[in-house]
């Protein structure tokens, strides 16, 4: 890892630099051997458990200077360190590297009429820019899923993370020098000016994908500005509709789950969609739930009517993701209305039917455009490690390429390849 | 199909109802049945059968202005429609017919420790934008495609086939009302405003990809300027490397055939690479068939100096896309050399390896990172058909979604989906 430290900078030369090296590091990590990457990351890990105690005291250094800048306690809570976390960083980076490395598996091979055999490898990206706020785990998960998966990565950690992340990036230095990888295959931008985010972002010559990890004004921001392709979500606003059809019990223990069971994360549910002719029997329950565990209930007239303690809905409540205990309901008169609601309001993110009517649950699978869709579960199933990618780097809402949790799978792509003897084309 | 003629054009509002009026006819398709697209497409071609000479009168008039304004004998190839161009239109709406429906298709499902299945289902990118030049055909197979895969599309051909254009979208509005299909479905931009391109490509909102289809200088526009995905290629610098252990009648088989079976497709060979220690026994008998067939050769030193009818290749050779019977010829010491080259000049779309070495096939076939990548095949084979696509929309050379020859899967995605009996997640 490549930590340079520049006095007097010439910025969009020296990001070219990193790109510059990056690209290089990219051919030798695409040809690196299984093996080679698993040393690195298990030598990562026994470097960052090695050194725990000097991570812990430059992860104090930056709590010191947040508290000091008057950051809320939610803020240090992200940027904190505990004993644990340091040791829950290296179990991640050991358990990425027991994962199955994605590439040069050929897929799909197939004999043509010419006799040529036509298949796909699944091949590295490249080379991913990865930007992020204030949590400096992401350091060691990012860079240990860009490195099995074959591709170097350049990351630009928040500047309240600045000596937590360096620190980290000690030990990914050591751990690619132990299997004798390339130094510039994790590249930290070792400035905290926030122009390096825009030349990262438009410098397609060097950067294959840009995955920012943070809070939505940060992902927007790259979006807008960014030309290299960046693999994002910007809302979670999700929602479970309840069919006429339901087991009451079962929507009840579903609802519930999906809004209260965390409240900030992306796929928490934050609108409920209910059947107008279960809603009677439904929502009465489903609110005491709700309300005993201090959720504010926001609906519309028909789900007011049977709710007294539910203040009114206004249309954009229909487009919020609180990711707090807030809910917003509203009572629908069909599936049709409920696919149509998630259409208008919907972010593409995770929706879920609970429903014991097949052609229901067809058509909601089949219906609903979002990144994940589900029948009779909860939303917040929607996670690289409940679906089995062992880790995620993010969740995607794009439609191109990687569509929701993205794992190592989502930091490949697949080149044609074919085997031949001797055809030629006539 | 929407055929809007309009006078007094505001063509932003113009631009944007097209593409509002896609949006809403994409979830339409979206859930279309198989048999709804492929009755659409059947009547398509029934209908262009029917309409053969009022489709090519439409044509004679579109060419007569094209040679009215000097244009030459290749762009006039182009645009004129010949009777058997005609069924050949026809025939290529039934064998897209034929095809297998990728949408809807669930793989991978597979049980989680928590008791759910997670899956994949293939699903619509939505809305495609197709941007092509003179030939009218574009207008039925791209049509045909996008409908198959469940997407609405917006044609905007070239103004030089306006009469052609308009007579085939008349054929494929009989075939979308005969299977009570949306007839936004399928629109062609009634403008021959060059303006009304930019506006489609950065109407992110409701345009998901754009495939341009013709020349470089159209595509290289459109990337430049797009904002929504764009699946392209720019260039087809395409190689084929000679290895040591090469066979030499196959080595000269394959040489042959990508160069010269066809000069003008992007996948035509314009490099060879030959390793040192099998050139002087492969050149002198494989340039005498370029040099009967008037290929003219471009060589660096050492291979002018094995063929005296050679003349020097500069450094722009290694970089240039001939599409004629030019050929750059380098001798290179080692397989490392040959990759570095590739890496170095080539447009990452496909390259052959011609070798009996087991161990140099396999490092060719991973370490190259192109689109396709072929081991003792002509390179001539990259092409959709030939990979059993059936049909190809273009060939992509982007590393994220599709890239190689693009089909009717590379119109879709993947969205996860997730099948319970009630789980909540603890």
């Amino acid at each position: 890892m490549t930590n340079l430290s520049v006095p007097h900078l010439d910025l969009p030369a020296y990001i070219r630099e990193i790109g510059a090296r990056a690209r290089v590091a990219a051919r030798v990590l695409a040809g690196a051997s299984t093996q080679a990457k698993n040393t690195a990351l298990l030598e990562t890990a026994a470097a960052i458990r090695r050194n725990a105690d000097k991570l812990l005291s430059s992860n104090g250094e930056d709590v010191s200077a947040a508290r000091a800048a008057g950051q809320d306690n939610a803020f240090v809570d992200r940027l904190m360190l505990k004993a644990s976390s340091v040791s829950a960083m290296a179990e991640g980076l050991e358990q990425i590297a027991s994962l199955a490395d994605p590439v040069g598996e050929i897929s799909d091979l197939k004999y043509r009429p010419s006799g040529i055999q036509v298949g796909r490898m699944r091949v590295p990206l490249g080379v991913v820019g990865i930007v992020y706020e204030s949590r400096p785990n992401v350091t060691a998960d990012a860079a240990a899923l860009c490195l099995k998966s074959g591709n170097a990565c350049i990351l630009r950690g928040g500047s309240e993370a600045w000596h937590s992340n360096h620190a980290i990036a000690e030990s990914v230095r050591a751990g690619l020098l132990a299997a004798e990888l390339p130094q510039e295959a994790v590249q930290l931008i070792a400035t905290t000016d926030r122009a390096a985010v825009g030349l990262l972002a438009t410098m397609d010559r060097y950067v294959d994908v840009l995955v920012p990890r943070g809070g939505k004004s940060l992902i927007r921001r790259i979006a807008d500005e960014a030309t290299v392709p960046v693999i994002k979500h910007l809302d979670g606003v999700c929602h479970v509709f309840i069919d006429e059809h339901a087991d009451v019990d079962m929507a009840i223990r579903i609802a519930d789950n999906a809004k209260t069971q965390r409240y900030s994360p992306c796929n928490t549910m934050e609108t409920l969609l209910v059947h107008a002719k279960i809603a009677p029997q439904l929502l009465p329950p489903l609110c005491r739930i709700y309300l005993e565990k201090g959720v504010e209930l926001r609906g519309d007239a028909a789900a007011c009517e049977l709710i007294p303690q539910m203040v009114a809905a206004t249309d954009e409540d229909w487009t919020t993701e609180y990711l707090a205990p807030i809910l917003a309901i509203r009572i629908v008169e069909s599936l049709d209305a409920a696919i149509d609601h998630i259409a208008r309001y919907g972010s593409q993110h995770t929706e879920a039917i609970v429903s014991e009517n097949y052609a229901n649950a067809m058509r909601f699978l089949r219906e609903v455009d979002s990144s994940s869709v589900m029948v009779n579960a909860s939303t917040r199933f929607a996670d690289g490690f409940e679906y089995g990618l062992g880790a995620e780097i993010g969740i995607s809402t794009n439609k191109l390429h990687a569509r929701g949790p993205v794992g190592l799978e989502g930091l490949t792509s697949q080149k044609w390849v074919v085997l031949g003897s001797g055809q030629i084309r006539s």
